[in-house]
Parts: structure tokens; C-alpha cells; sequence
């Protein structure tokens, strides 16, 4: 069934995911504990506590950065959208699954950012909820669930342009096992490479993908 | 008292439980801790750490996966709704208290799932919710909130439709005292089960019943 | 500054209580942490091992129920209400912290039903929650939010029943010191004595106030 | 790009902090533990175990209000709004991973009054919250989002109004190291200021800032 945009129905599918959204980027505070001091009083012994948790407010600060991020993304694709299916529904569901799986990655990764295996479970997460992007824009387009019909070429480099990101987070997961910082500098790499796509950006395209 | 859909008061019913809906599904990954290592750059202890996470993660997408299920279930049917009412309201206050229940039964199913009295527990919670929309379908019928009358013979064949897993989850749980295995077999013979019925589906049940 | 019905600001208001609702009703759900067992296939131990959280699942039950039963009052009295003015939106506020605060006493009441002091705790902010009703009805009357005038007949029979709760919810906390399954009989004898005043129930007061 | 007041975008930003805002009010009940009693029937023993709570219960009743407040101030900044842009989206979820992350730093306020670095983590946090109110007000009168332009002597009142809590707490940060007790002073010392402002509150400024 199809539930087009102004009904109550589309509204709620909005305000599911926002409430799922809000409460994954919230619930990450909840992980960082107040110290228990011997002496309360002791600005020093409070400031080197505080200090050994930067790991728990390191790993906040970029959950909350990375799941805001996608909030933005996810309220931009449904912009465009001039109803949804079940088939969207569905797929909604599952790449809100994988947001409000990420603050365990997230929070694995702030505690031991150094071993490869927390690389291996953190990237593909953020590369499915990337692709999931890719398969609800591509549903949206076959489904003529989009306000206006896309033109093929603005397509085709739409698709180019998304799929990077999963591409180069999935390359990231064996080179974490060489060097973990190295495994950073190829996530870094989506900025300079989404760049020199914008160069190649078809006229057009701006109604479709917000610029990097 | 009676609210018709477009008003605030039909929206809020929605909105609430989208919420709670949301909340349900984003606590269960509180539930996965970040394993404690004693080496912390040793890639085969955090493999080995995360391999003993199986259960929590396994139960986190179960849990999802199921409560996503009855999200969707609980948008189709509000779908059909002209309006709500104080009676409707109560049921669907009693129901949500089973879906925030619901991650509860699932840990323990995940925990201890070769046990018949994890089975004995999860069971019949789900048998509840499946039973309470079944109450809510005939409450909305009956209180004329339905947007058109259901046909008589639709009516029946959508009252076995949504009974029989109710019966089927309530008949696992003798069957798991015998094997806990067999009770998820009970469990899946929901599909075929559904399949065969829908073979029978009159005519018209497409606008009220989503086919399986 | 005033906010009609319609407009975002209007519908705002609803949404921030009903997610503030929702996620009171669902966070009792996390204070039921799954049993360890010794044998994790032993049925006698996993139900005995249940029976041990019998007071947490009671308290889920309780809160659920009561908090429920806050969220439905709070559904009908905005249905009365034509606008919110920041006075209104403030004992809102106040309001929704009693509704958040809510699960703490409850919790000790199923942990400490017994002890005195737990009902001390408990009927305060029970009280204080039906009292705060009471101060945004008034508000309302006298802010003229509502959408139609109240006649004062209608007005003084339900401040009358709207502060019968909040005096017999005080009265029971010395009561309790004598007996706390006393102090529950006089929570129970609100429905009696609602009963009763619903006798009187001047003519037009169904369209303010729902019956018991 | 931008979306108007009225669209499903527009709504869905204040749908999306309102969830936010409700989820960091509701958290702070979680970190009130219930207590453990060696006499569970001894009012005294429940008694003095809740008044070892107090911190707890300060740090809630504290966080609700502060977080309250804000709620209401971005209540009445998003009523001057006609619409929204990709910029203001954006430092909206900036502003708000500061209210999700306040519960924190409350928390080690509650516990931790009387040492300096509490202060010293916990207003520059409020001092963040209220300069990115001020950024926002900024960023709308820039982008014309604002329903009507603002007069440069009312935007100028406004911003000194709105930039004194900043600056005050601020300036308590060294003022904790010396007493933290004078630093809660300084605090304190926004209402004065604020009354002493309002006298030369320009005419016309109540449609755009509320009076203290």
C-alpha cells in the first residue's frame, strides 16, 4: 500500500525514525559515568579523572557527529519523497536497525581504537547504513515514489557518488590489520575524493544530493 | 469520546506510540556492554570477546526485527482508521505495554534459549500482542472507526488470518517442555500456515490485510 | 505569547509530552535485568530464578498502568484546549517532571511495599501529579485556552473530583505508618467515591470531564 | 536548501529535538538507584538510605529544570521561524548533542558541589547551550527565516541580552577556584542583570524575546 505525502501515515513514518534518531544520540551519554573520588574536594584528583574518561567522551562526540550526520542525510532523502511504500517502510526499518546498532561499534571503538578488530566491526556498519541510503534512493526512483523523475545521468553519478563511501569503508577493514591509524586516513579519504566528483557533478543534481 | 482522523488528538494516539515503538527498539542495544580485555591491542582476545557477545547481539536483532515486524503491523492497521476513541485508546495503551515488555522475554530467550521456560515466557507475550490486535481490528469495527464497513466474509477470513499465529505461539509452549527446538518449528509453521490461508483470501481483504 | 491549536507550536507541545511519556512507560522495562543461572538448561532454577523478579515485573505492571492512565488524562484535558500560553506550557513542564520521576517511587514500592516510608515517597507524587492537573485546568478556564466556557456548576463538581484523589492519595500517608495495606484501601476508595460523586454530575460536565 | 513552515521538514526538526529534549529529561530518573536495605521493613533504615539519595534527587530536579527552560526557549525561537535551511538544521544538532550531553556534567555537579573543576565543566556546557541559542537567532535574521525582520535597535538589545548568561558563566569558571560557592553567585547574578536590562528593553522587542 501506498500512503502519500500530507497523510498521517507518511508523517509517521518521519516521526518514528526521528524518535529512534533522537533516542540513539541521547542514550550515548548514558555511557559515561560520573568518577568516584576518595576526596571529593580535589580539583586534581577530579581533573585526572575526568581525564581517563576522554575515551567515553571522545567516543559521544563522534557518535553523536556520525548519527546526526545521517539524520541530516535521512531528512534530505525523505525531502524528496513524495510518499512511501512497504517496501521503503521495510527498508527504513532495517537501516534504522543498523543507527540504532552503531553506539555499540562506536563505543567499542573508543575503547580500543588501536585493534584491528574494532576497525572490522565499526566500518561495515557505517558502510551498510551507506548503502541502505543507496537501495532506499534507488526503491524510491523504481517505485516513482520521488517528487520529480530523475534524469539518468544525474542518476548515475548520484549512485557513483554514494556507493564511494561504502566502498572505501569496506577497503578500510583489511588495511586496519597493517595499521589502524592508516585505516582512519582512508575513511578521510571520502572528503577529497567526494570533491573531486563535485567537480564532474551534472547540472541538475543539486535538487537530488546536497553538495559535500 | 471520539477523535477523527486530522485532528491533533488522532495524530498524538500515533505519535506516542511511535515513541514508545522507537524507545523499545533503540534501549535493546544498551543491553551489549563493551567487553573488558586484558591486552587491549590483542585482535584475537576482542574476536574472542565479541564471539561470547553472540547472544546479546543475536537477541538485539531478533528483538528488532520483531518489534519492527509489529511497528509495521500497527501502521497498516491505524491506516485503516476513520478515528479513535476512548475504548480503542486503552487497548492500544495495553498493547504497548507488551512491546515495552517484549525486550525483556527476548533476553531471556537469548540467554537461555535451550531452556523451555525462556519459551514458556516469550511465547505467550507475543501470542498477547498478535491477540491484541486482534481485539483492536473488531473494537474498531464494531465502534464504526473503520474509513469503510469490512465485508462479512472478509471480516471472518481475517479474524483465522490473525488468530492463527496467537494459537500456533500458545501450542509452542507445551511443545518446548518436549524440545525447544520444536517450539521454533511450531513457531515458523506461522508462514506456511499463512500461505495456505491465503490461498482462501476472499476477494477485497487486499484493502484491510496485508498480504504475508 | 499565545499558540492556537494548529499551529507547530500548538502540536509541539504534544509531541515533546507524549515522547517524555513514552520514554517514562519503556525505561521501566531496563530496571528487570535477566537471572543468572547456575544451569542454564535447568527449567525448577529459570522459574524459581522468574519468581525472585516477581516485584519488578509488578512494578513494571503498576507504573505502566498508572503512568498510562496520566497519559490518557493528559490526552483528554489538551483535547478541551483551544491554545497554550508559556504559563500553561510551564506546569506542563513541572507536570511532565513528576510523570518522569515517577518510575524511582514505584520501584521502591514494589522493592519496600511493606515499609511505610515507600508509601510516604509514593502518594506525594501521585498527588502532586492529579494536583498539577487540577492547577492546568484552572489555568486554562481562566487563561480562556478552553474552547468552550465552563459553566460553574460543571466547574465546581470537577474541581471537586479532581481533588478528591489528591486529598485521599495525602491522607494515606500517615495511615500507612499504622499499615500500609490500609493506606492501599484508601487509595482503592477513590473508586467508591467517584462512584458516588459521579451521581451528582451536573448536567454538560461529560463534555470536560471523563467518566470514572 | 530551505523548507518552509507547514512542510513535513519543517515540522520534522522540531519533532526530532522535542524527542531529544524529552529523552535527556527522562534519562536522569535512571541514575536514581534504588536503595538496598539490610531490614527491608525498617522505616528509619529506608529513610536514611533515601536521604543519602539527596544528591541524586537534587542533580534530577536541578537537570529537568535547566533542561526545561531551554526546551521553552527553543520553543519560542522556532515560533519567530518561517522556515528552516540546511545551516540552521545544523548547528540546531550541535546545540542539542550539548542538551544531551548536560545530564553529565549535572550529574558531577550533584556530586561533586564543592570542588572547582565541577564548575568549571558544567558552565561552560550552559555557556555553549546559550551562545548557540544566540548563534541560531543570528543565522536566522541573516537567511531572512525569520516570519518578520527584526529593527536594529531590538536586534542589538537582543543580542547583549542573550549574550550576558554567556558571559557570566564564564566568568565563573575562575571565580570557582577561589569559592565554588560565590561562582553559584555569579549564576545567580543573570536575574538582576537581566531585570536591569529589561528597563531598557526597546518597544517592540516582546515579539521577539521573551520577558524574564
Amino acid at each position: 500500500m501506498r500512503h502519500r505525502r500530507g497523510t498521517d501515515e507518511f508523517t509517521r513514518v518521519l516521526a518514528f525514525s526521528d524518535a529512534l534518531f533522537g533516542i540513539a544520540m541521547t542514550l550515548l551519554v548514558v555511557g559515561i559515568g560520573v568518577p568516584r573520588l576518595d576526596d571529593a574536594g580535589d580539583p586534581g584528583e577530579l581533573l585526572s579523572a575526568l581525564w581517563d574518561l576522554e575515551p567515553e567522551i571522545t567516543s559521544f562526540v563522534i557518535s553523536f557527529a556520525v548519527i546526526g550526520r545521517y539524520w541530516h542525510a535521512h531528512h534530505t532523502f525523505f525531502a524528496l519523497l513524495d510518499g512511501v511504500d512497504g517496501r521503503l517502510m521495510t527498508t527504513n526499518l532495517v537501516y534504522l536497525a543498523f543507527v540504532a546498532f552503531l553506539p555499540f561499534p562506536t563505543a567499542l571503538l573508543g575503547e580500543y581504537f588501536s585493534n584491528p578488530v574494532s576497525v572490522a566491526v565499526y566500518a561495515p556498519v557505517v558502510a551498510a547504513i551507506s548503502g541502505l541510503e543507496v537501495v532506499m534512493f534507488v526503491q524510491a526512483a523504481r517505485g516513482r515514489l520521488l517528487r520529480r523523475a530523475v534524469p539518468r545521468g544525474v542518476f548515475r553519478w548520484g549512485m557513483t557518488a554514494s556507493l564511494l563511501p561504502v566502498a572505501l569503508f569496506l577497503a578500510s577493514v583489511p588495511v586496519a590489520f597493517l595499521n589502524t591509524r592508516l585505516a582512519v586516513v582512508v575513511w578521510l579519504a571520502v572528503i577529497p575524493a567526494e570533491l573531486l566528483l563535485n567537480r564532474r557533478r551534472p547540472a541538475g543534481a543539486d535538487a537530488y544530493f546536497s553538495s559535500v
